[in-house]
């Protein structure tokens, strides 16, 4: 791109990006960073997984330093964050010094928050990430990357950032994005708890998995029309329901439990929801939605 | 409707119905039969609740005898089966003989196949029913409900149970329309389980749950995209993935529980999941996607 006297802002696809971790994660966060023509720079333990990255255009680095010191923005997409804490032992501060660190790692809040003081202490800029897609889906429409922490690295990076999908700034508490991150985590793993279970009762007769999806997909996203209703009964405090009692629920879930082992599925991911139930409607709250529950669920 | 010389069928609307058990769920199952133009008669066991019907036009019942007795089809829709097993206790043979009874309580398939012979005993033609709706959405576009059973009965209701909504035949095993309801409802309870712990979790920071839930309703519905694939894999028993291994759950799980303890919310819901990942790893699995789950909890 020509330059102007009154140079603009370099071409955000100009500004090289190392990648440490190149699991199903971070091959698809360095690919989608080489496809938006970044300089990009690629380190994995093992060094095969380098091999499909250098072939499109990546630049192998021998050892993490060697990654640190390829660009000022390093990406960290490791298994967890006792791995990245192990990486970064491994780092002087005039290594780190200058760079900024983005930790797409899965972690928790206070994973975050320490490993924020840690890069802080090493002289490095930190900024945590929570990924909102599976591998599949990065630098797509639908991918997004929660962030949190050092909010002046977070504006500088954020067109190179863009690379993966949607940024969304969570705030300068490093355990922000991981909150964030967690929580639609945990709806999507009870959504795939009741998928699994689901799928594993209809088998028992001999009801084609693929076939039931189609009715469960479209189950599922009909029911998710209730969220926003009782996200405001949460928020309101009004847990009053005319849709679906929780003494209606109690007096339905001893079916499903009995349903689950005459057919021969094991019963452990929903008995703590019949414990739920029971705490709840013995608590008083016959008449309220599930909304209560999230109360119940909160223990100080 | 003038009768032409070769009369077509009587139009459904003129077929009378009796609907016992006006709770939110009879209750609205009545005001679609009555919207659609039929003879209603209901009957409660607290008198009071068929006050509304019958100020929209229903024929209230002092006692189920009387109800039954009103019309060929008779729709039942109790808090749980063991309520519907007292109720026929209290119906003679000829009370109950030549009647088709429609049973929509929530049960399971074991309890429906029993219903249906004891109705055939007593000379009744029976329907098992699971209601995928919520009151609000009875006899509107996306409600639909499964039946099982009697498939002569079915064919000659079906144009007046329409009036709720969609009508999907499972089967003439009566445990069939249960079983495909529970599923549904099974997928839609971990979809809950999930949506009340993550609005108990960001909740702990002051993020307010419907601002939560706008993030929270679309991320559950992308992550829905992968249950097809998901369920392809149960079927073909191929069940290594490129998306998310079962050891890349397993690693990120216990920062969920971590999370959770450390903002103050429970972890029952989710404590059990963390076991099934590591039995499924032990079990040699760790390269394997979700589907493998559902197998894990096939117990036989
Ligand atoms: N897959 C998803 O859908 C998804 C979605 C959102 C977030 N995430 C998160 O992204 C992160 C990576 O997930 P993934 O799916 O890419 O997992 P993966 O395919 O199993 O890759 C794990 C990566 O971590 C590296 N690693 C493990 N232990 C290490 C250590 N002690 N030192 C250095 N490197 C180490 C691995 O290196 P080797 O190749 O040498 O083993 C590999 O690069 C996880 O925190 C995961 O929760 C994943
Ligand atoms: N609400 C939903 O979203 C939904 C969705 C699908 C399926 N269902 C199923 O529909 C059924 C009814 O649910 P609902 O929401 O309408 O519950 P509800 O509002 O609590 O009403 C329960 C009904 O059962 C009656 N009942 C309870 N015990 C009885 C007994 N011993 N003898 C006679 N009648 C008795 C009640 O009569 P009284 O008025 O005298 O107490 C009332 O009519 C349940 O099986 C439920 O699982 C509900």
């Amino acid at each position: 791109m020509p330059q102007t006297p009154h140079a603009p802002a370099p071409s955000p696809s100009s500004s090289p990006v190392s990648i440490l971790g190149l699991g199903m994660m971070g091959g698809a966060l360095a690919a989608a960073f080489l496809n938006t023509g970044h300089p990009v720079t690629v380190w994995n333990r093992s060094a095969s997984k380098t091999g499909p990255l250098v072939a499109q255009g990546a630049l192998p680095a021998t050892t993490a330093a060697e990654a640190v010191a390829a660009s000022p923005l390093v990406v960290l997409c490791l298994l967890t964050n006792d791995n990245v804490n192990e990486l970064l032992a491994g780092l002087s501060e005039k290594q780190l010094a200058g760079r900024t660190l983005v930790n797409l790692t899965n972690g928790t809040p206070a994973q975050a928050r320490a490993l924020a003081a840690r890069a802080e202490k090493l002289g490095a800029r930190y900024l945590d990430g929570g990924i909102m897609a599976v591998p599949q889906m990065i630098g797509g429409p639908a991918a997004y990357v929660f962030y949190s922490g050092d909010e002046q690295a977070y504006e500088t990076h954020r067109p190179t950032l863009a690379a993966l999908g949607g940024t969304k700034w969570t705030g300068s508490d490093a355990g922000l994005a991981a909150l964030n991150d967690l929580g639609l985590l945990t709806g999507m793993y009870g959504m795939f708890i009741g998928v699994v279970q689901a799928l594993a009762l209809v088998r028992t007769e001999n009801i084609k998995a693929e076939e039931y999806a189609e009715l469960l997909v479209p189950w599922i996203t009909a029911m998710l029309g209730l969220v926003p209703e009782i996200a405001r009964d949460l928020d309101s405090g009004q847990h009053l329901t005319d849709v679906s009692s929780l003494a209606v629920n109690q007096a339905a879930f001893p079916n499903f439990l009995t349903a689950f082992k005459e057919q021969g599925v094991s019963v452990e991911l929903f008995e703590p929801f019949q414990a739920l139930l029971d705490r709840s409607v013995e608590a008083g709250h016959a008449a309220d939605g599930l909304s209560r529950l999230a109360e119940m669920l909160t223990v100080r």
